[in-house]
């Protein structure tokens, strides 16, 4: 058997809690079709100008999506969030099934 | 050091929480050996009829097996759910240390 | 647009709450700089000596560090916990744009 598969990109952006809602205003206005938010806690370095740990509450939030959006989104994350929030954010690619969904 | 790895298929599907109950029926008949479900939250179209964004109660299933039992479960999960369900799948591949265990 | 990524290893380790702590100090001793943890529910074979299903109060471990520190990781897992818990961990290749946070 083969399925037949599209691929597609997954990001995945693991930030504080507090960033919800502005986060997924983002990304109404970055034309993302669709998302899955989780809740977490996690510990890591906080933001390129703080060294410190601190553990707390995380949301980690999945978008599938083209390419070109997910480098766009995380060019945004990157512009807006990272000096400033702990925040993670990476992309890999997935297969799909039903492409024209995303 | 090179730890010997072998490769799996990683199948997600986030869907309604609605559907945890049968879709776990589902894997059982489908010969899956484990899985693992989180509560999530999402946004995105509901099903292919009706392009209307709902925001809802979902869950994430997680489940690593062989690439042939992936497509099958990908395949079923297209053939009864895509239709009627808000559903996202997709699969990914990972590598694992006990591969005997998936 | 190509943003420039560098590409990282996410290990991802699924096992029993009760582990969590004991975990989590192992990998601060393993230098590991960041994780995030997930509540979540599983079903699967428990441990290599015990073929019986279980279904329970899991934990989902992410680590994004350097392909070595990865499968040093996961060398660690298999050798001090995979005989004696339930406990699945895999190994993906992600793309990240501020490497040096990892």
């Amino acid at each position: 058997m083969t399925l037949p598969t599209e691929h597609r990109s997954l990001v995945v952006v693991i930030t504080e809690t507090a960033l919800e809602q502005t986060l997924l205003r983002d990304f109404d206005r970055l034309a993302v079709r669709g998302y899955t938010v989780s809740d977490a806690r996690g510990k890591g370095t906080h933001g390129v100008r703080d060294a410190a740990w601190d553990e707390a509450a995380n949301i980690r939030i999945e978008v599938i999506c083209s390419r070109d959006q997910a480098e766009s989104l995380l060019q945004h994350l990157q512009t807006h969030y990272y000096a400033d929030f702990a925040m993670v954010a990476f992309l890999q690619d997935v297969e799909v099934v039903r492409p024209d969904k995303f």
